[in-house]
């Protein structure tokens, strides 16, 4: 039995002990009952993930995921695929959003290339830190892109295993490393497209209800994005029941790393915060190997891409922030972070009214 | 003249030219043109406040004014009165929701003392620092607590401009040390209770309509609340273009020291971020006072108070987040910080297309 065969088993329910010790200790401590509202659910909740009864996160970070995907020959991205390279020496670099969110949220982050196309420029082929405030680069290649979805599936099974385990060891990594709150993110010209026919397969929509701008489009790209995940779906009938057969169908390297490394992250109890669309259909498809996943993921915001809203609802989860983001990268997630921590700082450090002082109800 | 009389012709409009300066650098950023949304948008308006190119938030305090209520004689509350000062002594010690909020976000909290009844146990009269992590102390005590609007104004025309004068006063010497973004909160037994009469007078709602649980009423509760607010606003029928005289009929001194404190931060172009009902109530007798204010307020939440949306649909304002919070305090305010510094340091921090040769739409 491999791993991804038996995760699911090893996911398990939420611990409802250590959840029922905050709900309790949140009633005791100095404010009316429930009126830190969706926070003290959040905290409630994180109890449940980490089995732990004042869950701590003192060692954030955001792995972003970045790949090519080869149906971007069709015409369904407002920017070349050259910028997924260039991007990724950005994050190394430290210049992109990602790098100024996640180091207001005291977050490390880490960039794989799992499957760019084409070098990256000024940064090396091994692991190596990122400039000043910049991302840590781990080299994982798994193949230079994606092929066409439109022509022959975009990963064969081999290179969508393989990049499913990029995400897993990459986050195990992690995790050994000390991480205890993962926000996912990533990077990739066209890819959501990819998501957008993930989404269409696993949630039974329509593509053209899940689709959206990307990057930019106007109103006749979008339609013909559209018609090309149409003819995509068309071509391979993906079957919803075998996630994998619709990731390695329709979806893209960095999508396949993503799912492995929600897998991984939700396997250890280390919550984790999804960013936006693209780490959603990720969410959907790690969801649909292991059904009892979506509790422990945290959405962090509802994006532009029409298609997002589906998709956390298909997970049953309810975000953060509404913000009207549509960058991907992990800036949700990181924007996201402040509250997760907060969420459970007032456990750690908030008076109980008998230990100040403070009177109840009267 | 005194300051109140022309604190609306000092405030003035925002900067056209530093808000046309930061939308472009916006668009030269390493990012898809718009795509961090709202944050964007907010950069764009903390530049029109500020004057700055690129605004910078170093120094962001949050203030919480304190007072008590003569209405609650009438039963409007769930809590007794005396959990105003025990909650202010929390706050000096550290260990209130606001100081575990505002010391993830960077932020001081300063809680001053206008009109709370009865000692506060533990806390001279003098100014001091608090416990660790804990607020400064400002007392400044205007009256013990106000009258009960029912039978009489709830202040005198003298304790309402002092009250207003303690709230100016208090940020004017805040942003003389150095505070660039200013968050509002407040602690007062009672006070949705005021904040409803406010809110029912100055928006043209009826009182049903602006009035929930406060700290936690049930149905019955509430409905008693309602008919409480309305025989108090028949009594002195408060006239909405005189909202000083609204305030002294139906408001409270925290209140009023908020209204000056949210108009003293306008008039220093020091961006305001409100916090719930309450903040929002003295914002709505502040616009009354200065029509020019509300651009210059940012709404950090939604609360779960149903009058606070009908107070931000007046003021024209969009929250930041909606997490069903009703503590007060400035909590959601000091939730709301880090995403408004988020906003700015992607300006100050993030490359551009040029400089980290990234390229644009193909």
């Amino acid at each position: 039995m491999t791993w991804l065969e038996t995760v699911s088993e090893r996911i398990g329910p939420l611990d409802a002990t250590a959840s029922a010790a905050v709900a309790a200790r949140l009633d005791r401590l100095t404010k009316p009952p429930g009126s830190l509202g969706r926070l003290e659910a959040l905290a409630i909740r994180l109890a449940g993930i980490t089995g732990a009864v004042i869950p701590r996160f003192e060692q954030p970070a955001i792995v972003v995921f970045a790949a090519d995907h080869g149906v971007t020959a069709q015409g369904v991205s407002a920017y070349p695929s050259a910028v997924t390279a260039q991007m990724v020496a950005n994050f190394v670099g430290g210049g992109a959003a990602i790098n100024v969110l996640a180091r207001r949220a005291g977050a490390e982050v880490v960039v794989v290339d799992v499957g760019v196309a084409g070098p990256i420029p000024g940064v090396g082929d091994g692991r190596g830190p990122g400039g000043a405030g910049g991302a840590q680069f781990i080299a994982n290649r798994i193949a230079d892109g994606t092929r066409d979805m439109t022509r022959e599936a975009a990963m064969t099974p081999a290179e969508t295993f393989a990049a499913i385990e990029a995400g897993r060891s990459t986050v195990a990594e992690l995790i050994g490393g000390g991480c205890d709150l993962l926000g996912v993110g990533e990077m990739g010209i066209g890819n959501t497209t990819a998501a957008s026919a993930i989404a269409a397969v696993l949630t039974l929509c329509p593509a053209a209800e899940v689709t959206g701008r990307g990057t930019g489009l106007d109103d006749p790209a979008v339609r013909h994005k559209v018609t090309v995940i149409e003819a995509a779906i068309d071509r391979h009938r993906p079957d919803p029941a075998d996630p994998i057969g619709v990731l390695g169908a329709v979806g893209g390297l960095e999508i396949a790393a993503l799912t492995g490394a929600i897998l991984a992250a939700a396997e250890a109890h280390v919550p984790v915060v999804l960013d936006g669309f693209i780490t959603g259909s990720a969410a959907l498809v790690a969801a649909a190997i292991a059904p009892g996943l979506p509790p422990r993921l945290v959405a962090s915001h509802t994006s532009a891409e029409p298609g997002h809203r589906i998709v956390l609802a298909h997970l049953g989860l309810r975000p953060l922030l509404d913000l009207e983001l549509r960058l991907g990268e992990g800036s949700g997630a990181a924007l996201a972070l402040p509250l997760v921590a907060a969420s459970t700082a007032i456990l750690a450090e908030m008076a109980t009214f008998d230990s100040a002082g403070v009177s109840g109800p009267s």
